[in-house]
């Protein structure tokens, strides 16, 4: 994985100023550039970097006028955020590999086909009566349970587990371990104290371009669906109960847990370890700090929220202020209190 | 999966009225009720949906007169609930699958034997001197160590991991991914800095009827057993710390944490996201709130908590009923302190 | 595993004071005792439970003066603590079980090999050009992605997912379901709401003896290297995100979660369900309490912190006791209130 200047110029049909033959072995910001290194400057902020960098190499627009001297080689391209952004993709794919093919033992049900061009892991299982689209990756020891459809394009890392009847749409990734369209958490209690199981008959469905975190785990629905919407990004270990919906391209940082029913807009952006209640309604545009504790339906598009139980973040911020004063408020109410006795006297 | 009025009819022993050709192919809420679904009628408080509701046909008692005009089909059975429950068991067998059988390959250890009519699963892994019972389902990627008991109709999901020596008693199900009997957090702080690991010598014991959510975690004892005692219900990824004790049907929802020794009552219902400190005990019947932070042992039984450090909840409502106007609280010590300068002068 | 008093004595070299023939099968706490136990005295707080203890023998040091009578069976040794550590060790091979060996079938990628003495479990999966170093272990469904290399003596426990390119150290135990190395959280928004992938390029490296708990998740760096520094020890379910360095010794319980590019320091303590900020510092020694949301920067050593936003503790510990008592502030201050109105009169 090691590749001259003039090989990486000849693949983004760039010209070479300076040294042609040195060696590249990986990418770096500007900033962070260290020798062997490639890297690009593209917004105007970051030229001073260029004249300092350690790096071996920086692509740059073919416009750009250097103000001062450097060490570095450069390669002028049309656009150096459109070439660096190829490399990139170029990168990811060596580092990353481009697994296809049939590993085995690997275990395909009953009136399953896989789609053109498929990787299945080792040790990957696949159930009865599924529908596999074309380009899809399930890598080793991911489980697919029956009835299941996966989009073209998607990607199932090792251990993910997929229950029967899930939906899964196009160019989706499952990030390992995660679990999707486990039973939601459904118990009637009964007079002696014990609980029922509340039968969870429903699934999961995912559109296109959705993306779940390692261990994240999302439940199938009682009745109906559980719903993630398209463009939808759920970071590692986030929990979603059952029947939740999550509109459109909302992102869900770390440990966020959403309780039953709920619905979140689309667009949301939501912290880490945030916690939303069962059977609350969250509008577009939604703000949610980390560990934000949402108890309660809010109607207004494009609020922040914050603390718990969840505020205003403007409102949270005042509070938090006086809080960490409290003391002192303390002390000047009791200093109050003194006057007026004296007073008294 | 599509069945007629009249063969679900049948199946009930109910009385048609209305249409008996109309095709089912799902259950639904009375409220929610859309063609092609069927759906029942119990609490009168959901009457009026009846005369509304889109489900093809509706489930309700013998004795049910009606007092408006409706569209959809009607069953007539002795006990309209008893029968939807009936329905919604036949319905979930046919969803969920009834695996039976072994699959290839899977891996038994020497000396371990399966119960009666077992389902295991491909690549599922089973240790050395296991006693499984019988009906014991255990999916795909399932692994067991060794010297493990598993009850009778025990079900262990895909990817379930069951360390050496845990006891498991019946009727339990583990979601996928759920870790039971990993080492507990133990280590000992030395004069260098480093930290010697204290070797985790106990095991799991987990009683009849306890449900264990997807990616949960419970670690072994250090000495002695972690017990999850009878029909206690534990959602998706809750952590509980070695030598926990968690009494018999209490259950505890999405992401809580519970640290080691502690020991939680029967019947007590804790929130999602609540976190435990260790080495203390919460009796019988607590309720704790989402986010929640029980910080110490409580004495009484029964008691809602709430916040963190973890107040009676009548008191944590009102103090963050202040807290919400603190910046008003701020603002009246302040005016105090003018009239008081004021009156001074 | 049921041992004589008098084999025990000889495998410690003690001598025996009492009935030499009766039987041991587990190890005990002495104030926790039980018939069949043995357990030790090495502090002498505990003497007291000597007298009492039900245990059937007890490991005392050889200096040893009782002050009662009692009815356990003594063994004498140089140092009561050492040689009880020594028996909890061989205990702990006979408990937890010392895999030897190639379980059938596995995989083994090309360019791969096992260093010498390796366990590898029916359903491992070892992608290409891995270095594993010698006595490593590798369970069932444990997932080795490509160019992963593994030092010495370092133990990979059932459905651990490791992607590729990450490097740990020796003598590191990854406990069930931990996932190293998934995808960054990073999503760069477009115009239209939607986001764009960015490509995660980086790894996970792991220094020596650092033991990561069940279920956790470590993700790999944008670019460069997400770091755990030598023995660090996670917790289950811990979250760590991309370009996240954690220093050396550093503890950190259950549920935690470290956004993208924190550094925490050495010889942190840090409580289970804290989260920190991305982009932030702490020093080390810092202790963070659980359920704390450190949001910001710190620059002295050794604090303590608490709360969400974090506060040192003792400035937590003071708001939050008048949080508790808001309500009668808020009291006091509407008595001085109506104090002044009559005073006006």
């Amino acid at each position: 994985m090691e590749f001259t200047v003039k090989q990486i110029a000849g693949l983004l049909g760039g010209e070479i100023e300076g040294e042609e033959n040195l060696k590249i072995s990986q990418l770096s910001k500007i900033e962070e550039g260290i020798s062997g290194s490639i890297s690009f400057l593209s917004n105007p902020k970051y030229e001073p970097y260029l004249y300092t960098t350690e790096a071996s190499a920086v692509i740059v627009d073919k416009s750009f006028e250097p103000k001062k001297a450097f060490k570095t080689t450069l390669i002028r391209v049309e656009s150096s955020y459109t070439a660096f952004t190829q490399l990139l993709q170029q990168y990811e794919r060596i580092i990353k590999g481009d697994k296809r093919g049939i590993e085995q033992p690997s275990y395909l049900g009953q009136g399953t086909e896989l789609g053109e061009n498929p990787y299945l892991g080792a040790f990957a299982y696949v159930g009865t009566n599924c529908k596999i689209g074309k380009n899809v990756k399930i890598y080793p020891h991911a489980y697919v349970g029956d009835n299941v459809k996966i989009g073209d394009g998607t990607v199932i890392h090792s251990g993910v587990r997929i229950y029967n009847n899930t939906i899964i749409g196009q160019n989706c990734t499952f990030f390992a371990n995660a679990v999707i369209g486990s039973d939601g958490f459904g118990f009637a209690p009964l007079p002696d104290g014990t609980y029922k199981t509340i039968p969870q008959l429903g699934n999961v469905v995912i559109e296109d371009n959705v993306s779940i975190g390692a261990g994240a785990t999302i439940d199938c629905a009682t009745m109906g669906s559980t719903v993630i919407r398209q463009g939808v990004k759920l970071d590692n270990l986030v929990q979603v109960g059952h029947n939740v919906e999550i509109g459109k391209n909302t992102v869900i940082a770390a440990q966020a847990g959403i309780a039953g029913s709920t619905k979140i807009g689309e667009n949301c952006v939501i912290g880490g370890q945030a916690g939303f209640n069962g059977h609350i309604t969250v509008p577009k545009g939604t703000k949610v700090g980390g560990q934000a504790g949402v108890t309660r339906t809010w109607e207004e598009e494009g609020l922040s929220l914050n603390g718990t139980p969840a505020l205003e973040l403007k409102d949270s911020l005042r509070s938090a202020a006086i809080f960490r004063k409290l003391p002192l408020l303390e002390k000047r109410v009791h200093e109050l209190e003194k006057q007026n006795k004296e007073d008294k006297h």
